[in-house]
Parts: C-alpha cells; sequence; structure tokens
C-alpha cells in the first residue's frame, strides 16, 4: 500500500503532491487520536497488560475476574466474573447475566468459556486457564470439564455462595443422589428408541469426536 | 381488506374490475398452494400437533426429542435431542451443536433451555417441563435446575453414552470427588478480595433474586 502511494505521488504536480501528503498527515493524526483514546488514561504497562503483551501472574488473572464480578453489581447483574487466559494472556471474560439476559446458563464461567471458543474458533480450550471470583456450579464445572480447559483458579467458595442465596450447594447435593431421592422428578422414556442415535452415532465414520 | 377492495372495484371500469377479480383469484391460489406445501404429507392432527394446538402426551413429546437426535448425527452434530414444553406444548427444542458451532456448552438440554427462555421471555421456567433423549450431563442437569424446570424426562442413560465415548460419567465421578482428587487441578486464590462482591450483592437493595 504504502510503495503504491509514493509510485503515485511521484507522477503528480508539485500541488497535488503536497495536497497528498496534508492528507496523510491527517490519517496519521486521527489513527494517533483514535490510538490515544482506545488506551485511555491507563499507565502504558496496564495498556500493554489489557493488549496481553505482557503476561499477567495468577494473582493479577484472578484481580481481573473479582473486578468484574464487583462490576456486574453494579451493572444489574450478580456478583460472578471469569477470565479464561493462555499462557498469562486473556483470551476471553465472562460475568453473570442471568436475570440481564434471561438466560439461566449465562453464569460468569460459561459465558466466558462461550467467548473463548468464539475468539479462538474452536470447542476444546486445552492450554487454556480460568479464573473464576466463585467456586463454580455443577453447570460450570461440568462446562469446564467438557471445554477441557487445563486448570481452575477460584476465590468465594461454593459456601459463601450460599451465604447470599444462590443454590450452588443444593445442586450439588441434589447431583449426589440417586434420580429417585433428588427433588426434581425424573421419568424414563422410551429408551429401545432412542439407543438408535446412538448407534447411528456409532456407525458414522465421518464424526468429530469430542 | 376486503371490504377496501370491493369498494374500490365498484368504481372502475368492467374491463378493470375482471382484472382485479382475477388477481385477486391469484392470489388466494398462491396463499392456499403455500398452505399446502407447509402442512406437507402430515395429517390434519399431525400439523395441529406440531403447531401446538393439541396437547401431546409425554410418548408423543419424548418421541419428538428422539426424532431430534437422530436428524442430528445426520446433520453432523452429537446423538442428542430435547424438547421443553408446557401443557403438552412445545415451547422450544435444541440439538447437540458443540462442535459445529464451536460451543462446548452447546447441548441440547442447554440449547433448549435458552431458547425457551428467549421465547418466554424469562430465565424461569416453572411450569415447563424437559423431555431429553438421553440422561443429562452434569453441565445440563444443573442448568436444569438454576431454569426451575418441574420435571425430566429421559431416554438413553449416561451409561449407554459412556458406551459411545461421551464423558458424562466421568464428569459425575469427578464432582462427587473432594477437589484435591479429582483430575481437574484447582487451586484458590484472593478469597478475601473476592468477598466484596457478595457485601456489595447482600446490601444492594433494588437486586433481582434467582
Amino acid at each position: 500500500m504504502k510503495k503504491t502511494a509514493i509510485s503515485f505521488t511521484k507522477k503528480t504536480t508539485h500541488s497535488r503532491k503536497n495536497s497528498y501528503l496534508s492528507r496523510l498527515w491527517l490519517v496519521l493524526l486521527l489513527v494517533a487520536g483514535g490510538w490515544v483514546t482506545a488506551c485511555g488514561p491507563q499507565s502504558e504497562k496496564e495498556a500493554a497488560k489489557t493488549e496481553n503483551n505482557i503476561p499477567m501472574n495468577e494473582e493479577e488473572l484472578m484481580r481481573k475476574a473479582i473486578a468484574l464480578s464487583i462490576e456486574n453489581v453494579a451493572n444489574g447483574g450478580g456478583p460472578f466474573g471469569a477470565v479464561i487466559a493462555k499462557d498469562g494472556r486473556i483470551v476471553a471474560t465472562g460475568v453473570n447475566r442471568v436475570t440481564a439476559n434471561h438466560d439461566p446458563t449465562a453464569h460468569a464461567e460459561v459465558s466466558a468459556i462461550r467467548a473463548a471458543c468464539e475468539k479462538l474458533d474452536t470447542f476444546d480450550l486445552s492450554g487454556c486457564e480460568i479464573y473464576t471470583s466463585c467456586e463454580p456450579c455443577p453447570m460450570c464445572l461440568g462446562a469446564i470439564y467438557w471445554a477441557r480447559l487445563d486448570k481452575m483458579y477460584f476465590a468465594n467458595n461454593k459456601d459463601d455462595a450460599k451465604q447470599i442465596d444462590f443454590d450452588d450447594s443444593f445442586i450439588y447435593d441434589e447431583l449426589a443422589l440417586p434420580l429417585s431421592e433428588r427433588k426434581l422428578p425424573a421419568e424414563i422414556l422410551l429408551r429401545d428408541e432412542a439407543l438408535k442415535a446412538f448407534q447411528l452415532w456409532r456407525e458414522k465414520t465421518d464424526k468429530i469426536e469430542y
């Protein structure tokens, strides 16, 4: 692009050359202005970290998740935040938007996993770690296993969550019980008919396993 | 619309009147043709059920979930389907799109819950039931509890899923273990700092609890 611009100005008159040079300055000024605005009042080190140029350590990554959880209370969400990082660089973040988005699955961890997978264009987050401001509920812990995350870090635990009336402990207790003893009624129906899908899956030669 | 058409033809010449009448016939024929195409080869009763005019019973709803699981294998997804119904009428359906959508949380049940919540504009599916072609994994079972579904019906079980190499049983086993004995490494960090978000939540007067 630069080469094209130079060869083009060589063919023009002196005045047109000046006109193009002044336009080039204007473009450079606008780009520089945009860059300053995007960086805001952060220090150079902070800006670099936000853009993941300098790897963050475990405590810094957890502080980011905690900051998200605190901001989210002010923004009408639940008090939960999560960060997914690879080699100390943030891949994606998530906050709890259950009531705001009318989505009971929009916990911080699930939201961060979805965002990270979209960003990395994969369903497999091997090589990444999750930093969550609270111990994951069974739904989120299940999602962490399915996403193949390497490790999880958490701050608050499920008993802290119980103290502010979140059901995490109750769901852990329920999952540990046999079907017939759970509060959620469950019934088995038509297993023989459903097995057909599993047989088709077993026989499928071009499937993507996960 | 009909009244407008009649009053308009009264003001026209005989030939224009015939022209408009023939166009009206054409429109009626097209509408009828579209209706026949939409209904396809289904019986009248079947068509009405698909549109939820006639409530379906438990077996019919489960057959719908099973049909979705079978179709999904041919469509490049996992062999899982789910239906959410209220009073025998289908609210929403879901299939497994993990590999297709690059979303490890896009299991059939989670997808159906998200779709039903979007349709009913709520995060609370009390009064609804879920029919899933396979026993939910811990992630999906957690989502079912969070969505406050009244009851779940399933066909294949988690041991059947294990036979075709899905990790449901492994994740159930992991969740039952204490943190230190799980395969997934976990570390607790900065709990004291994270508790601030929970304190803010407790003190917030205009929060939506769930």
